[in-house]
C-alpha cells in the first residue's frame, strides 16, 4: 500500500456524514477515559458506556472526554447523539487519511493533526491522527489506539495550582495541541542529531553505507514534512479564528503555537538543506577519490609504455641491428628506461599528476 | 497534436456565445438524464428531447440533468433556452479545452473541471471536462461522454433519508465535485503505489526498464497535476463565492472540497519530489556501479603492465645478456611475476581500489 | 542588438511626454482605418487625415480607429489633439519597447500588449506591440505595420446580429485583447507540438542535432515568456480595474481573459519543464550510451592482456625454458588461450558488464 | 573588502542621527549647484555656502539644490539647519551603504537608491548612492560625486514650454528617478548584447576563455541585481505612499517608473536564466567534445590489440610452431590483420561508435 | 547535540509558565545592571537584590535593567513579582531555543531575538538569546552571559544631549535591536569578505582545502540564516505592532531596523548564491584539469600503440620475412616509426586534442 496516501475505490462517493472508518484499525476495543475538573474539584473516571458522561457533561465544569479508539461506528454515533453533534463531525473524526484541518461548525470545532511520536525502542516514528472536538463545556480527543501521550497534561491538571485548572476548554486545547507539537520538535532533535552525527562519518569513510543512511533519512524527514506542513497551516486557521469557544486570553498561547510549529517547519527545512548539502558532499568525495585512483592507474601505465615498447624493438630479428652486439647494449638499455622513467616521475610528479 | 495544448488556427477570434464545439468528440449520441428529488418524492427519467424537462423544472424540487455528449449545438441551444441561460454559459461548457474555471453570471454559476478516473483495466487515466450549470432550482451536469461516475450520488438519492435528499442544489454541487476530487486522489494513490514499489527495484536491479518506468511516471505525474493545480485554484474560488446559490450551511462542504482538494495537490508534490529523489539515486547507483567495473578492469589490467614488461625484456635479442644462460633464470622469472602480482593485489586490496 | 532588450544612450533622460518613436520602424506609411457601427449602422473607411474622423467622433456610434505604423510623431501629435488625449498617452504607445501595461488617465485607459503571431510559412514568430486607446465612444488601436490580424472582429462586426454589434467599447477591447491571447496559445500549441514530437527521436536516436532542437526551443520558449508572463499581470490588472469606461456586464469576458492567460502561463511552465526533462533524458541516454561504448572496449582490452602476456613468457630466449622443446606446446597454449578468453567472457556475462 | 557589503565594527551603535559618513569618500570637495524655475522664470546657480540658498527657498518656486560630495559633516549639519529638517534625515543621506530606502518624514521625504552607470571607456559600471530629500518646496539631490547624469533633465528644465517647468516637486522627482532607472535599463542592455554575442562563440568554440566570461557576467548580474532588486520594492512603496508631497496627478508617473523597474528586474532575471543555460550548454559541449576524442582514441588503441597479440604469438620461441616455416605465412598473417583490421573498423562504423 | 534544535524528551507537556531554564547554562551568577534616566538625571547602579530596583521604578524616568544570565528561576519569580508581570512572560524569557518573536502581553512586550557576535581572537560566532521585555516605564533586557555589547548604547546614554536621553523605552529598544542587526551585518561582513577571498584562489589552485572551506562557510552562512530569517519577520510583526508601548515618532526608526534586517537577508541570499557559483566552479575547473590530463595519457599511450605493434611485427620468427634479412631494414623501421609518431602528433595537434 502507498505510504502517503491510501484511497480505496469504494470510498469514493461515501457520503461526507457516512460514519465510516476509513483508516487501519489499530485498537480492538474502544477506551473512553474521562477527566473532569474546575479549580477545585477533580474526577477521574473509565466509561464504559457512552452515556455515563452524561452527570459530567450536564456540570458547569471543564469535561475532558478522550476516546481510544475510532473503529466503532455505534459508540460514534452515541456520541453524536450525547453531545448533540452532527454526524458529520464524527464522520470527520472517523477520516484518519484526511489532511490536518480545523473546522467550525455550529456548536462545535473539530481540530484534526498529525501525532508523530519518537518509538524509542525500534527508533521508528509512530503516525496517529489526533481529532480534537471542542464545544463550549467540553473537549473530546480521539485519538486511534491507547496511548500515555497526554499524561504529562493528566499530571497538570492533577496538581491543583497548576493555571490549566483555570483555564477552561480553550486552554486544554492549548495544552495537548502544544504536546503534538513538542513531539514534533522532538522527533525532528532525534532525526537532527542522527544527522549531524553523519556528517564526520561522509569525510572519513564515505560509502554505500552513508549514502543508503542519507537517503533514508531523506525519506524519512519527507515523511515528516508530510505531517509538519500541513499543521502549520492549521495552527496559523486556528490562531486567527475568531470563534466564541476560545478566549480573548487564550489568543496568546496559540500565537506560542504558531511559533513552535513554525520553528517545526524551519528546522525540517534546514535539515533537508543540509541532507542535500551532504548528499553532494558525499558524491564529491567519491568521485574525488575515484579520480585519484584512476589517475593513479593511468600514470602506472603510462610509464611502463615506452618502456615496453624499446623491449619490443629489441625483440626484433633484424639481420642488421647494431646495437644487439655491443657487449653492454643490455645494460645501457635497462640504465636508458630507468632513465626514462625516474623522467616521466618527475615530470607527472611536477605536474601534481601524482 | 500535442498532448498539453490544443488550439486551432480556425479558433482564433471566434465570439464567446458562438456555440461551437472546441475539443474532440468523444460521444455518438446526447444523452440526457434526469433525476428530480425533494425529501419525499423521486423522479428519474431519460429524456428524449429538451423541452421534456420542463415539467420538472417548474416545480419546487431539485432537478438533475445530466447531458452525456457535448457536440450538438441545437442541442445546447434547446438547453439555453429552456432554462433562460445566455449563449455565452454553454459555449463555455463547449469550450472543453479551457482551464477549470468558475463563473458568477446572472442567473447562473458555471463550473468546469477536469474529470480524472483510472481505467482499472487499460491501466490508462481517462480526462474528461465536466461542467455544472448552477441556478437556483436546476443543476445541470455536461460530460463529454456517458459515464457511471456519478452513480454513488444517484445510490445515495435513491436513498430516502440521506442529507443530500434536503440538502438542495448547492449540496448536489458538492457531492458532484467530492467524487471528481476523490477520484483524483485514487488516481494520485494508484499511481503512487507503483511510484513506491519502484523504490525497491530501484536498487536491487537498476536497470534501463526502471529509468523508463521512473520517466514515464514523471509524465504521468506531470499530466495529472495540470488538471489538479487550476481545480485548486477553482475550488477556493468557488468557497470563497458570496452567491445567493450556496446556502451559508454548505460552506462547511466546500472547506471539506478545499481540505481535499490541498491534499490531491500535496500528495502530488511528495510524489513528484519523490520521483526526483528515486533518479536520483538510480543515476548514483548506476554510475557507483559502472566505477566499481571500471575500476576492477583497470586494476586488472595495471597488473599485467610489469608482467608483460619483464617478459620483453628476455625477449630480447641482445648477444650479451646474461639473465638467459643460467639455468633457473626462466623459473626465478616467473616467480619474480607472481610475487609483483601478488604485490600489487595486495597493496590495492589495502587502498581499497578492488 | 540584444534580443531582451534594447536601451539606446540617447533615449535616457527623455520627457514622457516626448513623441518621440521608440523601437525598429517596421512600416513605411501610417494607414488609417475606421469602423464605425451600432446595433444597427456599419460604416467602414480608409482614412487619409486624421481629421476624417472627426464626423465619426460626434455620432454616439462605437468608433474604431486603427492605426498602422508608429513613426510619425506628426499623425500622433494630430491624433491627440483630435481626441483631446495628454500627448503622454501617444508618447507612450510610441515606447514599444515598454512593458506590457494598462494605464488609467483622466478621460482614457491606454493598454499596451505584445502580440505574437505565428509565421505559418516561415516558421518564425512575429512580435509586435500593440496598443489600445479607450475612451468613451472611441477605441483607437496601435499597431507597428499592417496587419490581418483584427480580421475576424471586423468579421463579426460586419454580421448584423452580433453581441459585438451592440457590446460597446468594453466589449470591443475585449474582443482585441481576446484575440491577442488565443494567438498566445495557437503560437504554444505550434511550439508545443513540436516539442512533443522530439520526445521519440529523444530515445531513439539521440544526437547533436536533438540537443540543438532543444535548445531552439528552450530559447523560443523563454522569448514567449518574456511576452505572456507580464501580459498575465496586465490583465489581471485589467480585469480589477474599477473604471467608468468598463460596463459590469463585461467584466464576465474580462475574467475569461483572465483565465486564457492564466492557461498560457501554465502551458508554458509545462512547456518548460518538458523541455528540461528532455534535456536530462538526453544526456542520460547518451551518456548511458557512452558508458556502454566503453565498457565494451575495455571488457575487449582487458581480455587480451593476458592472452598477450602468455605470448609474451614463451618469446623469451631463456637457454632453459622447457615448454618450448614439447612437441605439442604451442597447441596447448593456443588451447589455454581459449580457455581462459572463454573463461572471462562467461565471468563477464555473469556479472552483467558485457 | 567585501563587495556586497562593507559593516565596520565601529559603526555598531552608531546613534541613527549621528552625522557620519559611512562609505567611501568619492569626491574632495563638495559641490553645492541649484536650479530654481517655475513656468515662468529660471534661475541656475553654484553656491559657495549654503545659506545662500535661502533666497531661493523662500520664492513660491521649484528649488532643486544639488549636493555632489557627501563626506563633510559640517555642510550636511548646514544643510539640516537652513531647510529645518531633523539632523536623522542627513545622517542617513550619509548613510551611503544601506539599501534602496524611500522613509516619511514629518516635513520631508527622503528617496535613497543606486545609481548605476555605463563608463563607455573602461567597460565598468560605476555604483553610487543617490539621496534626494523632498519638501513642499525644495528638492536636494545628493550625489556621492560629481556627475553629468541629470544634464538631460537639466536640459528639459532650460527649454521653457517643457511639463517639467510647471509639473512641480513631485514631478521633478519622478523625472530624477526616470534617470536612473532608465541607466539601469541601459547597463542591462550593455551587458544583455555582451551575453547575447558570447551564444554564437559558445557552440564554434568552446574554451576557458568563454568559461570565464559566463562567469565574469554571472558575477556582474549578480552585482546589478543587488542595486535593483531593493530598488523595484522601493520605487513600489513610493508609488503607494500617499504623502502630501505628491500631487495626484503624478501617480500616473511613478507607475511609469514601477513599469520600468519591473522590466529592468525581468530582463536582469531572463539574463539569469540565459547564462545558467549558456553554462550548461557549454558543459555539455565540452564533455561532448571529450568523449569523442576518448571514443576515438580508445576505438583506434582496441583495434591494435588482437592485432599486437597475433604478432606476439608468432613471436614465441615453440621449437615445433608449424605456421613458421611455410612460404607465405608471413604475408597471410599481414592480411588476416588487415580484415580483423576493417571488420572491427566497420563493425563500430556501423554501431556508431566512430 | 544538535546543533540546528535542542528539545529532550522531558521538556515535552512542561506548563508554559513554569519557570524552567530550557537551554544550555552559560553563566554562573545572575548580574543585575541598572541604569535610570531622563533628559536632566542619570543613575548607573549594579543591583544586589531584585527589589532594590522598586525606588528606580516609581520614578517617572526611564528604567532600563539587564539581566545577565538566565538560569536562576527564584530571581525570575522575583522579577515576575516587582514588575507585576505574569509568569508566561518569564518562562519565555527562559526558553532560550525558541524562535525569535515578539509577543504583545496585557502589561509589557516580550521581543525575544538571537544575538550573534564575532570573536575577533577565535573567529568563532558566538550565538546568545536576548529578550527585552518592555512596559511603560521600564526596559528589562535579559543575556544569556554577561556581554558588554550594548556598551555603545551606555555610552550614548551617558552622554546628556543625544536623543537616546529623551526618546522614552521605545527608542531604547530600538538602540538595543540596532546593535543586534549591526552585528549582523558585521558578522556576515567579515564572512563575505574570507568568502570573496576565496574567490581568488579558486582558479588558481583549486585543491581539498578550497572545497573544505566552501563547505564550511556554507554550514556557517547556513548557522547564521537560522538566526537572520525569523529575526526579520519577528522585526515586521513589530514594526507593524500598533501598541500603546511604541510612540508614532518611533516607528520611523522601527522602519529602519526593517530595512537592516533586510539588508542582511538579502547580503546572506547573495553569499549563499556566490558559494553555491564557487562550488561549481571548483567543479569545473577540477574536472577540466582531470580531462586534460586523461587526454594527455590516452593521447602519449595512444602513439606508441603502432609502434609497439610493429615492433611486434618484426619480432616474429617467420623463416620467410624477407624485410628482417635487408641491410638498413632496422633504420627504414625506426624512420617510419618517428614519421607515425610525428604524423599523430601533427594530427592532435591540429583537432586540439593535445
Amino acid at each position: 500500500m502507498a505510504r502517503f496516501i491510501k484511497k480505496g475505490k469504494q470510498e469514493i462517493g461515501l457520503s461526507p456524514d457516512d460514519l465510516k472508518f476509513r483508516g487501519k484499525k489499530k485498537a480492538n476495543e474502544v477506551l473512553l477515559r474521562i477527566i473532569d475538573f474546575d479549580e477545585t474539584s477533580l474526577e477521574e473516571d473509565a466509561l464504559q458506556l457512552v452515556r455515563d458522561v452524561l452527570k459530567y457533561k450536564e456540570k458547569d465544569t471543564v469535561t475532558w472526554l478522550n476516546v481510544d479508539g475510532l473503529h466503532n461506528a455505534a459508540i460514534m454515533k452515541e456520541i453524536a447523539e450525547t453531545f448533540d453533534l452532527e454526524t458529520l463531525v464524527l464522520a470527520e473524526v472517523m477520516h484518519t487519511q484526511a489532511r490536518p484541518r480545523v473546522i467550525e461548525y455550529d456548536n462545535c470545532i473539530l481540530i484534526s493533526i498529525k501525532m508523530l511520536q519518537q518509538n524509542e525502542e525500534s527508533h521508528l516514528i509512530n503516525v496517529e491522527n489526533l481529532s480534537i472536538i471542542l464545544t463550549d463545556t467540553v473537549l473530546i480527543s480521539f485519538q486511534e489506539k491507547r496511548g500515555d501521550v497526554f499524561e504529562p497534561v493528566r499530571e497538570r491538571i492533577r496538581k491543583q495550582k497548576r493555571r490549566i485548572r483555570h483555564g477552561g476548554i480553550d486552554y486544554l486545547t492549548f495544552a495537548l495541541l502544544d504536546i503534538v507539537i513538542d513531539n514534533y520538535l522532538y522527533v525532528l532533535s532525534v532525526l537532527g542529531e542522527k544527522i549531524e552525527t553523519l556528517e564526520d562519518n561522509l569525510l572519513l569513510n564515505p560509502n554505500e553505507v552513508v549514502i543508503n543512511e542519507i537517503n533514508n533519512y531523506k525519506r524519512e524527514l519527507n515523511f515528516l514534512r508530510k505531517s509538519i506542513k500541513p499543521a502549520k497551516e492549521m495552527i496559523f486557521t486556528l490562531a486567527k479564528m475568531e470563534s466564541e469557544f476560545i478566549k480573548e486570553a487564550t489568543y496568546v498561547h496559540y500565537k506560542e503555537l504558531e511559533d513552535n510549529i513554525s520553528q517545526a517547519n524551519e528546522v525540517s527545512d534546514s535539515y533537508r538543506e543540509i541532507l542535500s548539502d551532504q548528499l553532494n558532499i558525499y558524491h564529491t568525495t567519491i568521485s574525488s577519490k575515484l579520480n585519484d585512483v584512476m589517475k593513479f592507474l593511468t600514470v602506472f601505465s603510462v610509464i611502463f609504455i615506452p618502456l615496453t615498447f624499446i623491449a619490443g624493438i629489441y625483440g626484433t630479428n633484424f639481420d642488421f641491428l647494431p646495437e644487439l652486439h655491443y657487449r653492454y647494449s643490455y645494460f645501457i638499455m635497462l640504465g636508458v628506461m630507468v632513465v626514462i622513467a625516474l623522467g616521466m616521475l618527475v615530470y607527472f610528479k611536477r605536474n601534481k599528476w601524482l
